[in-house]
Formats: C-alpha cells, sequence, structure tokens
C-alpha cells in the first residue's frame, strides 16, 4: 500500500511511539511486505531470525523491535517493542476499516453502461470499468479494481481480508490477524461465476488478468497473481501468493498451495493437488500433481501388485 | 428455448443477416444446442468437423458458416459467417439481461404460504410454489421455476449462468460466454442448503427431482439432470450436462465429470472423483471412483508393497 | 433445546396426542437428541431397534410407538404412533420458523462497537457481543450467540439448518427433514472467512471455539464442536457431531467425516479425507489421513512398482 501522499520518518515515528536510528526527514512512500517492498517503503521484522532478510531487502525503513544491528547508511530504523502492532497502526490509520449504511458508497466510480442489480454491496474507492454485469447479492470490498466487460455472478465476494495471521501460541488468542490494506484488481473480461471468493492482497494486489473466466464456488487467496486467459473450473482453491501464468486451466475441485508458480498454459485435471509449482504447457493430475500420463501409468501399476506378489510366491 | 411464438426462417434470417438455403416461410419454434434440439428448433454449427453432425440431428433449420453442404429437403440453412455471434443475437432478443432496481420481480409468481426472508433477489418470470421457504440473501435468476415445499437456505443462487465458452486461442479474449438461455427446474420436496450454485441449462434446463435434497457449498453445473429422492452432501460439486438417476448418495466433496450418467441408487463415498459413467445399485469410492470394496482392498495392497519388496530381495 | 418454562407431561401429551404411562405431573424441561439429553428431558424413539438405548439414556420422558417395552419406574413414556411427527410438532410450537420483512430483528442484542454492514440479516434471540464486523451479505439465523471481536466475513451464513434427515424408502419422499431447534455459538475472537456456511445443532448447540480462525468457503456441519484456537483453511467440510479439540489445524479442502473426535494439535495437510477419529499433537495427510511421513513414503513405494516388476521377472 502506498499512502496518498509521502510522509516524513518523524510522522510515523509519531504515529506509532518509535525511536528513530537515521533520517527523521527521509521520505516514506508506503508500507508492504518484504517480498513487495520498493525503495522508500517500510516493512517491518519482530523475530531475530528476519532482521537481515528486512534489513537487506529493497525497504528503505525498517520497523523493528531492536537497535542492535547493522544497516546500510541510506535506510532508518524505526524501533518499537511491539513491530506487528505498529504496522497495524499505520494500516488503521491509512486503511481504517469503517462503518457504512451505504450499499453502494460515494466514493465508487462506475463506468458507462454498467449493470448493478439489487442486494449488491460496493465499498470505498472502488471502481468499476464500462459495460459490466455485477449480479445481485454480491459484495465488492474497498479499493477493488474492475476493469471493462467484467460479469461477476450472484453471491461472490470481492476484496474480503487475507488469511493471514501473526502466529504466537504463548498468547491467549494464538493468531493475530495482519490486517490486509491491499485490494483486488480484476482485469477486462473477466467472469467470476457465483459464490467465488477473492481474497484482497495484504499490502499489495491480488490479480486477475484479462479475459479469465472462473466457475462457481471458487476461491483464490491473497496476493495471488492470476495471468490472462485463464479458466478456473467449479469449486477450484487457490491459496496466498501463487503465481498463475497466461492460458492456465484447472479443472473441478484442485487445490493449489501458497507462493508457488504454475507455468503458462499447463492443465491441471480435476481434483490434483498442487504443492509445489509446475512447469508450463504440460497436463498434471493426481496429488501431489505429476504428468498425467505418468500419473495413469501409476494407477495401473497399483492394480497389477496382487499379480506382483502371486508370482513371487511362485517364485519361492 | 423455445420462443414465445413461433417466427418465420425470413424473420430470423433479418435479425442475424443470414443468407437462407431453403424454406422462408418454414416456422422456426425455438433455439436448441445438438442434444437438445427437437423439431421445428435452430441450432448452429461452426466447424467443418461437427457439420453433419449437426445437419442430421433433430434441428429443422441449422445456422451455418458455409453453403457447401449437403442437406436432407425438409431442412432450412441460415447461412452466415460468424454462427456463434448468430446464436448470442437471437438470445439476445428474446431473453436478453435485464437491469432491474427491484429486488422481486414484478413477473415472478409465489405461491400460497410461501416465505421469502429479507435480501431475496428473485428476477424475471420466476415460479415458485406453494409452502416454500426462501431464506435471506438467496438469488434466484430469471425463468427459474421452482415447485411446491421447497426450501432454500441461506446465500445460494439458483439459475446463475454457465460455464460453458467458445473457445479461440487466436483471439485476444480465448474464451466467449455462450450466452444462457436456458433454466433451473426444482421439483417438489427439495431442500438446497446454505451457500449452493444452481447454474441454469445452456439452451434447455438444469433439474432437481422431487424429494432431493442437498447440503451446503453444492454445485451443480448446467443442464445437469438429477432424479428423484436423491442426497448430496456438502460441498459436491457436478460438471455441466450430468444425468444423476433416482436415488443416488453423493458424500461429501465429490466431483463429478460432466455428461456423464450415474444409475439409480448409487452410492458414492466422501471426496471420491468420478471421470465416467458409473452403473446403478453399487457403492463406489476413490478416484476414479470403483466398487468402494475392491478399491479398499487396493489400499491394504499399497500397504504390503515393502513386505513385497522384502520378499522379492531375499529371493535373489 | 430447553423450554422457556419447564412443563408437564400432561400438557406435551395434549401437544402432541399421546397417550401417558407414568406420571402426569413430571416436569419436562426441553426436548433433545439421544447422545445430549439431560435429566428432565424428553427423547423420542420409532424405531424397536433404539427402543432400549433410548430408554436407558439420561431421558427422562420418551416419545415412543409402543407400550410394549419396560421402563425404570422414575421414567415417562408418551405413546403416539408416530414418534417423528411428534417431536416436529414439539420444535414447531416452541422454535417456529417465522416470516419476517425485518433485516435485523428486534429481539437481536447487539453490542458495543460492533459493525453490521449493509445487507445483512440478523435473526430472532441472535446475541452478539462487543466489537465485532459483520461484512456485507453475511446471514444470521435465529438464536445463534457471537461473542466479542468475532469478524464474520461478506456472504457467509450462520445457523443454516441441519443436514439431518428421517429416511424411509417407502414414504413418496424419502428424507424428511429432522427439523433444527439447535444454534449456533461462536465464542470470542473467532474469525469466519467469506462464503461460509456453519449449521446450527439439531436440538443443541454447533460451537465454534475461541480464538478459531477460518478461512474462506468452509462448510461446518451441525452439532460439530470446534476447540479454542484452531486454524481451518479454505474450502474445509466438517460433517455433523464431530469434535475437534484445541489447537487442531486443517488444511486446504481438508474432508472430515460425522461423528469424530481430532485430537489437541493435530495437523492435517491438504486435501486429505478423515474418517475416523485421530489422536492430536500428529501430522496427518492422504486419504484415510494417516501419519505424514508414513504415507509419504508410501507414495514413493508406489512408485517403485515397476522396478519391483522387473526384478521379479529377472528371478524367474
Amino acid at each position: 500500500m502506498k499512502f496518498p501522499n509521502p510522509v516524513s520518518v518523524k510522522w510515523i515515528a509519531e504515529l506509532i511511539q518509535a525511536e528513530i536510528v537515521g533520517d527523521a526527514f527521509s521520505k516514506v512512500y508506503g508500507i508492504n511486505e518484504i517480498h513487495k517492498v520498493e525503495t522508500g517503503d517500510l516493512c517491518f521484522v519482530d523475530h531475530p531470525k528476519y532482521y537481515n532478510t528486512c534489513i537487506n531487502s529493497t525497504a528503505t525503513h525498517i520497523i523493528i523491535n531492536t537497535k542492535d544491528v547493522k544497516v546500510p547508511e541510506e535506510k532508518n530504523l524505526l524501533v518499537v517493542e511491539e513491530p506487528f502492532e505498529a504496522y497495524l497502526m499505520i494500516v488503521n490509520y491509512f486503511r481504517p476499516f469503517t462503518f457504512t449504511t451505504k450499499a453502494i458508497s460515494d466514493t465508487a466510480s462506475i463506468g458507462k453502461d454498467t449493470i448493478i442489480m439489487p442486494n449488491v454491496f460496493i465499498g470505498k474507492k472502488v471502481t468499476i470499468g464500462n459495460n459490466c454485469i455485477v449480479h445481485p447479492n454480491v459484495t465488492i470490498m474497498d479499493y477493488s479494481e474492475i476493469g471493462n466487460n467484467v460479469v461477476i455472478q450472484a453471491g461472490s465476494v470481492i476484496g474480503s481480508d487475507a488469511f493471514y495471521y501473526n502466529t504466537k501460541k504463548h498468547r491467549d488468542v494464538w493468531y493475530k490477524r495482519m490486517q490486509s490494506c491491499g485490494n483486488v484488481i480484476i482485469e477486462d473480461d473477466v467472469e467470476i461465476g457465483a459464490g467465488c471468493t477473492i481474497d484482497r492482497g495484504v499490502t499489495a494486489s491480488t490479480r486477475i488478468g484479462a479475459g479469465t473466466k472462473i466457475d462457481n464456488l471458487v476461491h483464490v487467496g491473497h496476493d495471488t497473481n492470476v495471468g490472462r486467459n485463464c479458466l478456473f473450473a467449479g469449486q477450484v482453491g487457490i491459496a496466498g501468493a501463487v503465481t498463475i501464468e497466461d492460458g492456465v486451466t484447472l479443472w473441478g475441485q484442485v487445490g493449489v498451495s501458497k507462493t508457488l508458480t504454475i507455468g503458462a498454459n499447463a492443465v491441471v485435471l480435476a481434483q490434483s493437488g498442487i504443492p509445489s509449482s509446475l512447469e508450463g504447457d504440460k497436463t498434471y493430475f493426481g496429488y501431489p500433481a505429476e504428468d498425467a500420463q505418468m500419473k495413469r501409468r501409476e494407477l495401473v501399476w497399483i492394480k497389477r501388485i496382487p499379480e506382483l506378489w502371486k508370482k513371487v510366491m511362485e517364485n519361492k
């Protein structure tokens, strides 16, 4: 998330009650997770194991719970006891969740010839392009960006919060939500079925590429990046931060684990499970998803075990 | 889809800008897909591979992109460059998607003692019988027909559009929706859980037979024909144009591939996947779903591979 | 379900037209299923196979279709021809489903600083604690009890009716719903994703323990009891009357069969299927879910079958 305008390190330090190590007048442009962060952005880290990764990332400003680290001269530390709480304070300042009784926000922008059906909710600063159809009982949460010729069928939810938690098992409540401040971007000519859920990015965007078509009851996790002209059949589930390249087909009930990549034009057959990255231009099947032909041969081999057993007994 | 009144071949030709080969005054009763088409209906075909199937189907009138075919005397051709676009024009003429701000259409008919809860959407020409309960946040799309004593739990969607696309990978947008003009028919005493989605037929009907009970988050694809007294547990997914005969039980998370048939009184155990037709009166399990007892024995055989390995090594 | 005030056996007998065998003035406190019933409660039984179980349960009053049974002196029989119909009459008397045009019931109680977004339905006697967020298009059915700091994301359904039927295949309609009169209890700090469905208990409660976090499109069946600090990823499906102890993690698309127990701190990997109880503090995988390491080794063994075959052929 970028801030509407850059602020100073000093301003942030006052907001989160931090001690500054570095340049109080340096500009802060936004806050992002370590793998999304850009120069000028803030990042936060609270575990010594990740100190170095964070300090050596592209982040210019680091919210951290120690002063006892080496930092390149151009980077600034904001030292607090609880960096995670500081992150939440910043998100709540810039993108607070706000109560409304309006089903369609005054700050939403809706294009020409776009049809919004009854019982739809459209949140703050949502933009919807031209010639779209948003069917009844759809929910489009704050900051979602939707292109032209997009169809969203009934009951779907765009921009729900990420399933992304800070875990500390010594707390009474083990899991504390890393509050989302990202959004969902749906490009032109995308069609989304009924009863789907597409989570927004934690600090960046979940993207559905142009021309992609999604069937009913499909779940797409936070920060997932879906290419152009993909096809997801019913009840497909995709975890967070996955990269799905152009032209990928996932058949019904396929499950995709987090942060992996599926190469362009891959086809994954129904009910397969994908625990790790897959090369493009191939057909996959099974759990863990493997080359479909190989997997089919495996099923034949399994059926031959009794015969094999018999042969072994005869050999004795 | 049948037209409200029959029209002439000439009238259709003018609508879609087609050249007529045959009888301009012959009557056209409706438009349907090749496997649903009846005498007097229109059908369309754009690939030479399917010319003959279409011409030899029950269709009386054929929208096609060539004049260079042999046709029985009683049949008529409507020749256009893009038959698929012609199909869309006809559907848009007879069943256009129309904007409304009304959550419950004036043209819907709702029976005696039927309860419609808040935040429900009911579209054009929907009919609902007597003594039904439609729970909050349900969406019932245009032309759905619902019998007596039907319960639809919260958040479900009846009559969403089919996931059915015309694929041309040389286009910028690969998949172009074959617009649905069919409907959903839900017979008496059916109960549908929360968060379900039932797609309407592309040109014909998706049917849920009398007395069938469906749990939560179940997806039923377009043109699927479900018999009487079936039982579908949570998160079952059924693709398009499937035939499920009477008394079939599908346990949780079962996935069913398209166009196949499941015989009467078959039982399919949880998480099974069904890639091809199954005989009735049996119990199935696994992927691909097979006789449950056989499949269980297979699992036992797999566990014996290490023992088998050991034996083979000893035999050496 | 407990009645608002205790009633006499005589009063119940008049409501359901039963003959009393026992003390007409004994007090009846509620009606419950056999495994939930407490002293002073009613229970019903209609099949000779279950007569003894019911009579020997904690139930004080038994609705039954025979007089020809031995009953302890302190217990009372209410004899009717159709005990199941009598059950429905009692439920309909005490917890009738009632029509409303109000999206938020006057009898619901909503705590301080709790945000209810547009298009939400909140039923009769629902209680919601402080500092909760109920997102758009959520449905919360009658009698649900929701704690503090609870988040329910868009489109979810809390308190849908149980998928629980009385089966008689000689009837025209085979399955007759055992009408739910229980509720859902969601404890403090629970977060529920978008598009989830949580069924209420048939006569008792479905419980989601404090601090538990649930991702999108998850289904939780009736009477299931989920402990504290559990984590359920997207599209998990849990059947009825399951016990899930504290700290259990279920990854994406896991399916859990009915009435079993998953021990504390168990982890079940994605797409696994759980047909029977699992001990705590272990990691599970596959169908049927087994120790994950063992199951992974099994996958390796399967890949070695062709090699094994070759060896056996050489040994010949």
